[in-house]
């Protein structure tokens, strides 16, 4: 009994119950607290003991180690400082947390020598975290891309099935629990960008300003852009990437074209996929469930289990997990990233149209790589999708903004992977 | 420098340089000496000292850690015995050895308390071994199955692209360097046997018989059967797997025709894929490159690099890699295993087979599921595809057997995922 790794448990939602469930197989891991909201909501788990104040589960000297699948940066920023200085090892699924005060918490680690895990932070029940710092630990990243959202991949790859807008898609996720009811964490690409800011801090061993993070979400994404895509041979997901281009680090989240010969694009509903590019290895992705009770309690539970293993047994549990960087990445500024594009133009008529688009790219050293005239409007607008070849955002805005100039009408602006 | 720590490593070929290469990034880690089979041979690598006689790496006492990337059972296993029983730690890539004497091996190092790590063993760059052991931990697994051989998936997917036969297409991979001279490991399926063997026994935390799994290679795979599945509407791949029935262990490799709406269908030429399922997680599939100097030479410095991060200060070095089952698995036989069949059958006259066939399964209790007749044949005879639904295959040996004696000629028959 008094061998068994005590922990506390911060949140008893739906991924805290996932854990407290699959702790049960595990007996020399016991969850002696856990602290939650409403003391009077009804579970269907058992804890040993419930709180409505966390600060017991943080400041309590039997626990060993503190999980926190609550949420949100306050309170959770203060706990975990907290049981850090009490010299508790962390395991947290809290990706905005880490996003955001990640540094000053892996320095405060190292300064009380505890781990901080966070496996379930990214893609769910992906392991990603712990093979970057471990097995593929020799090498050096040169990209890190992927989709890390379930809920907007799920509402793009539903679009795409069934023809119809965002916002009728969105209405269904409601329905059936893939969205919250305010969607905008998700679909304005807030959770993904917190994803990739963690990743790209451990690919890159750089600190990354998440607020310097480019972010656009898919509320903007139309049903006539997925099937302008399709149409050329692509999907569109909502990606996240982290590239080293020469020490800086270009960090973004937006939605873009994915070739359908790039297995990325084959990535649908619910499901996250994580490409890393780096060297010795090469290429290689991984695939799962990016969220949900189990999914996500595998992860947390995995985390448990690697620190219960070293506990006691170690001066310092799990050292290849530590955070050591304090360098601050240099992120790269959107203007200055290149891409190829999509744009979707609707102008008020066909006549000379390619032409004044050929002109407005052609002044801005953009070269087309495609057109696609989808015939003539009722009201005599043209409905014309170009695709670019690779140039600049700094050159592609000002096209655009050229364009609009010429009364030609931008309906989306999309880059392309 | 003394706090380096100490490699030796036996063998320099491919993998060997890569290792060497690779580690030039790690200043914290010295390789002292290397055991080659030619001292005379050139290589563009350097190592402080090369000795033909790897008994002296296993016997040197600056050594800490063994890295074996020789290959082969004789003289790896008294080699890695004799360097456990020295104390020191083992990485090794050597499948074949793991998957027939990993059992004494991981006793042996138990008692000696070092840790075997051997990530480079099965799929090459894809971290698998270390995301089962820690990460995926908490999982109770149903079942590990993919692509795990380079070779043979190279030759498939050149078979289907250009249209040739196995032959045409083996030369070509022994010309690139795809393919050995002897190709006898790769194309009859034994590397892949040996890797799911290790991978089965980590997964299940049983030992597993390695000369109790069905093995097939794809020797028998003809260009039509590659174009039949086609245009049923999959892919023919030589598909490793090993679930878990009840407690029972059902381990084997044989091709097989993967639907192209299964993510493995679409991984093509020298990649590699394991998909693993398992409670809490669902399932998770890592792609990528599964053999090669660099992929290979990333996981085993990432092994090496997990040592060294723990030498020295932990009284067990990564516990969690520790293998201490040591109950021998159940094996199914593969009689005993259900599967739905694709069967390619020349008769005699296209008269009355389909009426042949159709008895011929009935009687055995087996459902057709569809049937392709390929019009009739120059000489007269008739091709004819037959995909049943899952039946045993104890039923469906009897059908074949039945079918013979009526002179209908049998070209293949594969198992469907």
């Amino acid at each position: 009994m008094e061998n068994k790794l005590k922990i506390g448990l911060i949140g008893l939602g739906t991924v805290g119950c996932g854990v407290v469930k699959t702790l049960c197989a595990f007996p020399q891991i016991e969850i002696v607290k856990a602290a939650v909201r409403n003391l009077n909501k009804k579970r269907d788990v058992e804890v040993r003991c419930i709180t409505d104040d966390p600060f017991e589960i943080v400041n309590d000297p039997e626990i060993d180690v503190v999980v926190e699948v609550a949420g949100g940066v306050n309170p959770a920023f203060d706990l975990l400082k907290t049981a850090i200085k009490n010299k508790k090892h962390i395991v947290t699924a809290n990706k905005e947390l880490l996003a955001k005060h990640g540094a000053e918490l892996f320095d405060l680690a190292n300064e009380y020598n505890v781990a901080i895990l966070y496996e379930a932070a990214v893609a769910g029940g992906i392991p990603i975290i712990m093979p970057i710092k471990t097995t593929l630990k020799g090498n050096k990243f040169k990209k890190v891309a992927g989709i890390l959202n379930g809920t907007t991949n799920y509402i793009l790859t539903q679009m795409e099935e069934k023809g119809i807008s965002y916002q009728e898609c969105l209405k269904e996720a409601q329905e059936l629990g893939y969205a919250e009811a305010d969607p905008t964490g998700d679909v304005e690409g807030f959770d993904t960008m917190y994803k990739i800011a963690t990743l790209a801090n451990i690919t890159f061993n750089k600190r990354i300003d998440v607020t310097k993070i480019h972010r656009e979400g898919i509320t903007n994404i139309s049903a006539q852009d997925i099937k302008f895509a399709d149409e050329l041979g692509y999907k569109i997901k909502l990606i996240a990437l982290a590239q080293d281009n020469d020490g800086q680090i270009d960090v973004r989240v937006h939605p873009m074209l994915v070739s359908k010969s790039n297995v990325i694009s084959g990535i649908n509903n619910a499901l996250n996929a994580v490409m890393l590019e780096g060297f010795p290895v090469g290429q290689v992705m991984f695939t799962g469930p990016g969220a949900g009770e189990f999914p996500t309690a595998s992860s947390v539970v995995g985390d448990i289990l690697a620190i219960d293993a070293e506990f006691g047994k170690c001066e310092t549990i799990l050292p290849m997990t530590r955070c050591h960087h304090r360098e601050m990445a240099v992120q790269t500024d959107i203007l200055d990233t290149k891409n190829s594009y999509y744009i979707s133009i609707t102008a008020p008529n066909a006549m000379g149209v390619i032409g004044v688009i050929g002109t407005a790219c052609g002044e801005n050293k953009i070269n087309i790589s495609s057109v696609l005239q989808k015939g003539t409007q009722k009201d005599g607008t043209a409905q014309i999708i170009v695709i670019t070849e690779e140039c600049s955002e700094r050159d592609i805005q000002n096209a655009i903004e050229e364009l609009k100039k010429q009364s030609i009408k931008i309906n989306n602006l999309i880059r392309v992977m």
